[in-house]
Parts: C-alpha cells; structure tokens; sequence
C-alpha cells in the first residue's frame, strides 16, 4: 500500500519565510529543504543510485518525459515497470512535462515547433516525430511512474519581453486546465499508485503576471506548487523579487518548487530563505565534469547562513596548476565520499589524465555540497545548529 | 607495525596443481587464486577502491613505474606518501617495473630505445626523457610503495624467434641480478616497510629457455616467481605448455605470478589448473569499455571447473538490439552490484546513450566476474563448494 502524498509544515523560520516540510510520497518521505540532482535522460551523469544516497540525495528528477519519448520510449518503460525499477531508484522522484524541451529546443525552428495544441518535435537524429500536448505529456508521466508529475507548461522566454511573457502565461494556463481534466480521470501512475500533480506558475519577471498566474494556479488546488521560465535560477536577483512578490500568497501546506534552480550552493540558500522547499538544476554534475567543483563552508550570518570560503567565487578550477600537489581534500571538513578519500592533488592528476573516475568523483562531491547546504538550513530552521 | 612477506600453501587440490594459498602483505593478506585489476595510471578505469573491495578484488596492480614517471612523477607520489595514499587504496598492491613499456614501446623507435642498460623513452606528449634501468625503476618502485615489486624485465617479443627470446633472457637475467643488488641494499619502500621482490621467468615459448630461466630466477630465492612474455595470457595453449613445463621444479611456498593472464574468465580457471596464484590483464575492464560483457557460470567438469554459459563465448555484446528489451541481469544468479541493480535493456540504453554510467557499471560486472571464478576455484580446493 502506498502512501499518499502530502506536505506538512514541520517549522517555519523565526523571522523569514524558510521553512522545514515534511513531504509524503509514495516512494517515502521528503525532508525539506531537497536539492533534487537531475536524470534528465533516466541516469544522473555520473553517479549510481547508491552514490546519490551517499550525498544525501532523498529525491531526483527521473527521466524526462521529452527525452524518454525519444529513447528508449514509453513502451519499454511500461514493459519493465516505470522509472523508478529501469533506474532502480526506489525512493521519491519528480518528472518533468518537457515544457522545457518546447522552450529550449524551438529556439531551433527545425527540431521543435509550438502551436495553441503543445510542441512538436523532429528528432534530430532519429527524425522521430514527437507530438507533445497536456494529453501526451500527463499520459507519458503516467507511465514514467513518478511521484511527483508536472502540469504541462510553456517555459518564459526572456527575450520576448511582455508580448511572449503573457502568451505562455496563457498557453499554461489552458494547458495546466487540460493536464488537469487528463489527469483526474485516472490520477494514478500506470503502476497503481496515485501521482501528485504539480502546476507551474509563468509570467517571466513581470510581477503583476507573476501574481496573476499565482492566483491562477492557487485556484485549482493542485498538490503542489511550482514556479517556472527562463530568469528562475538564472537570473537570481530577478528569481529573488518573483518569489518575494509571490510568497506571501502561498499556503503553508503545499510543496514550492523553483525549477532550474542551483547554479551554485548560495543560490539554494537564497531561494530557501524566501520559502522555497525544493529545486533542482543540472549545474552541480554540468560544473562537475568541466572541472568546476564547490569549495566552501555554510557560516551563520544575521540569524541565516551563507555559503563562503577561501577560493574566488567558492569555486575550485582543478585544472588549475595549483592544485597539482595539493593535498587537502577539495573542501575542508566535507563528509563526501570524495573528499574523505582524496586529494585536490588526485584529481587534478585524475583531470588532467581525462580519467572517467574523475566524473564520478567529481559529481558526488558537487551533488554533496548541495545537500550539505540544504542539511545546514534544516538543522538551522529546527533549533539544530 | 607492517607484517611480513610470506606465501603459505593453505591447499592442493586433489589431483590436479591447482592450490589455495594465503599470502601475507604489509597492507594485508590475500588468499589465492585471486585476480588483481590493474590500475597502469594509478586508477582502475572506472571503478572507485570502493567498487573494486565490493567485486572481492584483494589486491591490485597500481601505477606502473613508467606511466608514474611520466605523469605524476615520483616526487609528487612520495610527497603524499606513496601509491596507496594516493589512490586511497588501503589493501595489498603489486606494481610492475616498466619492462612491458620497452616492450610495447620500443616497437615505436622514437618512443623507446633499448640498450643494454635499459630503456629509454621519450614521452610522446610531453617530451620527457625516461631512462628506465633495473636501478632507477626498483627505487621508483620503493617510492611506488607497492607491497611486491618486480625485477626490470625485458618482455620476450613472440615475432623474434629464439634469438630474440634468448636475448631477452640473458638481459632478463643480468638486470634480475642489478634489481636484486638494487633491493638488496635496502629492502624498504620509502615508507618504511619491507617489500617483496620478485623475478621474471623470461624465455618466450621455448620450453628449453623456459627451463633455464626458472632455474636462474629460483636461484635467487625471490619472495616470488613471474611467468613473463608476449605469449602469456595472449595465447592460451602456449602459456599453458610453458607452465606444464617448469610447474614442477616451482617450490610450494613461492607466490606463482603469469603476467597478462585473463582476457577471458575461463583463462584463470586454466591457469589455476596449472599451479599459478595471481594474475593481471586489463581486458575485463577494457571489454566492458566497449560493450564486451562476461556471461556464464562456472560449473564442475572432471574435479574440476568450467565457465560456460549460453551466450556465444560466454560473453554479451550489449549493444545488440536484441538486449533493448532484455528484463534479465547481465548474468544469472551474478551477485555483482551491477546485476542486483539494472536490467540488460538498462546498460543497452546506458551504453546507446553513451552514458558515462555505463562504463562504472560494466566494469564493476566484468571484474566481478574473474573474482566470482577465482572464489568458486577457492571453494572447489577448500572443499567447499
């Protein structure tokens, strides 16, 4: 029997919106704030499941729906029983609608284009034509087999000013509408057990959209909350007033979530702060292979935290010469499997000798210095600290 | 306080050579048969010193003298403390002398030159010069900090004929005496303990050359004895005439090495018959790189064993089509992490993707496998399979 989903305010910060929840899934329970680390193709690059555990990881974003349409496609997924057993990952998992895809890859007029209907896509290898709509989209997460699935959306483009920031507001919306009605015939994954259904607030960085669509996605009393487009963890003094502006309007009892967002370890604290309680964003593993690792502390400032230290920018190049004969961990104290095991030196070497432990390596010391962070605001919000 | 080197004959089999034996090192016992994945620049690719204890690996075969003069050079291993330290690699470790680099590279001119001295490189990349003699590459090794280290050798080249092995002995065997002189000065590792030499049968496939090379090397009363050369591990009836040969005149309490061994599961189990304890190859982990996956089980044959399986060679080609949909574990009954977690159509995809994943994953499987055989032929003698 499986749970079914909730969020519960565990302790809300004395004196900002930060918050700790507990969130019930079907695959077991969330504490927040959760970095989810991103399987966007059904595997996080390059880390097992059980590397993932090790960095404190209670949740990923398993397989997006775009790309599992692509390959290795929804029947073989059916087939061996969702995501969660082809990945073999058994605890909690969101899925995305591939409204991302329709944003990122229409800037490609051959390989995607949107009408009032969703995106269609050719694929550019395979030359599989992919149609996705709220009907194709709810159905494939269905069958994906998350426990968190996403409302079909148009993400914000930043470019296209007002115009194109209200156009996607309107398109998610209906699309949100139509995801809604697919999704209340049968809301339970193809494997039994119920999904919950997340909704995507659009309006790019004007405020008064922002707030409209708010209102908008709050009426349909869904299970939780997203916020989405392009400036959300991009632009990060922009995401900062779009959650401010937003924030006072969100029940306590619902999950928020801001999509992409996770560039670096400050970026979760300052999203957090402002009352958001998961995230996700490639950039930890992404930084991770170029070479880019986190190096820093998370240090009490003004009743909050900040992630600081030593390095430019918190961040280690360990193609840096520098490094060559360092043999200090990459991050002083850190309990990552990385670095209790080596040093600065070895990686470095591992880099420079295109080593592909090195990947491994790397992306579990990235991916825990995100759950770090996020385990110092929960003991900070709890008393704990 | 480090223990140490010794071989002791725990069993024999019944009627065939094959044994069990315990060896003792400073960093550790091993019981054998036991195959060591070799880690040439100074990682296994690509498997963490975690993966490789859950494979059952006791002992491996870390940074080869020559890659670790080119890159990272023995003045960054010594600073950190030695191999082990480097590559946090805490159990037994064996390391080789170069003479398989003058071999291999020596077949380039503008690489390698060899004289009676040694060889000399010239790093292809960098431009490096190494003159590697039986003196600069035994203190390399002390800085290595391998618990055995091996004789400078000249690795007999198959295409040479009897002059060209009859060379390489005699060379063989003058460097043995310089490596032993070298050792014997100062039997420690830069790190204090006390490391085991041993010496390198040479003479190709002539069994006469063979003869006389054993009785050279035992002469020498070595910690243990190398079978060495182009055709060991590369052609499996020969390597097998030449240990039926000088099996016999092998003392009982001498470590017994063939050198390159292991290009399929089956090679060890032939191999053990004859009375050898270790070997190396890099082909499991170079199989599993491209797709090659170990596919069988080792089942009794005449008081004795086989790997076989229904897979063609006992191998699975993973990026057959016929695997996109395969539910099953890469192998029956395999107890690697690889095949308790993921489904064949799972590493197809991986692999198809080209998902760095893959990689960690397959090689996790193939060096399973040779530990899994080398532990049903411990069984087997110990009498208790």
């Amino acid at each position: 029997m499986h749970n079914t989903f909730k969020t519960e305010l565990i302790k809300k910060h004395s004196c900002l919106p930060a918050r700790v929840t507990k969130i019930t899934t079907p695959h077991g329970e969330i504490q927040t704030p959760a970095f989810m680390p991103v399987a966007t193709r059904a595997f996080v690059n390059m880390m097992t499941p059980a590397d993932l555990v090790g960095t404190g990881s209670q949740i990923i974003l398993g397989g997006n729906t775009y790309h599992m349409l692509c390959a290795p496609g929804m029947e073989l997924i059916q087939d061996v029983g969702g995501m969660h057993r082809f990945m073999s990952w058994d605890k909690p998992m969101l899925t995305d609608s591939g409204g991302f895809q329709i944003f990122s890859l229409s800037k490609n007029g051959n390989i995607c284009k949107i009408d009032e209907k969703g995106g269609h896509f050719k694929h550019p290898i395979s030359g599989k034509v992919i149609h996705l709509t709220p009907e194709t989209s709810i159905n494939a997460q269905k069958i994906i087999g998350a426990d968190i699935i996403m409302a079909f959306d148009e993400c914000t483009p930043e470019a296209g000013g007002r115009d194109a920031a209200l156009a996607a507001l309107n398109r998610t919306h209906r699309w949100l509408n139509e995801s809604i009605e697919i999704h209340e015939k049968n809301p339970h994954s193809a494997y039994g057990f119920k999904q919950a259904l997340f909704g995507i607030i659009q309006g790019g960085s004007f405020l008064d959209l922002r707030e409209q669509s708010t209102r908008f996605i709050l009426e349909a009393k869904l299970d939780g909350i997203a916020i989405g487009g392009e400036v959300i963890g991009f632009d990060m003094q922009k995401t900062a007033e779009v959650i401010d502006w937003i924030q006072p309007m969100l029940p306590e009892n619902k999950t928020r979530y801001t999509m992409g967002v996770g560039l670096n370890p400050q970026d979760l604290i300052d999203v957090v702060a402002r009352g958001i309680d998961i995230f996700d964003c490639v950039a930890p593993t992404r930084n991770a292979r170029h070479g880019t690792l986190y190096c820093g502390a998370v240090v009490k400032k003004d009743n909050w935290l900040t992630f600081t230290g030593n390095e430019p920018q918190n961040k280690i190049l360990i193609k840096k010469a520098i490094f060559a004969k360092d043999e200090r961990p990459l991050m002083e104290d850190c309990k990552c499997f990385t670095c209790k095991n080596f040093t600065r030196a070895y990686l470095h070497y591992l880099f420079k000798q295109q080593a592909m432990l090195y990947f491994n390596l790397a992306c579990i010391h990235n991916i825990h210095v995100m759950q770090y962070v996020c385990e110092e605001m929960r003991k900070l919000i709890l008393g704990n600290s």
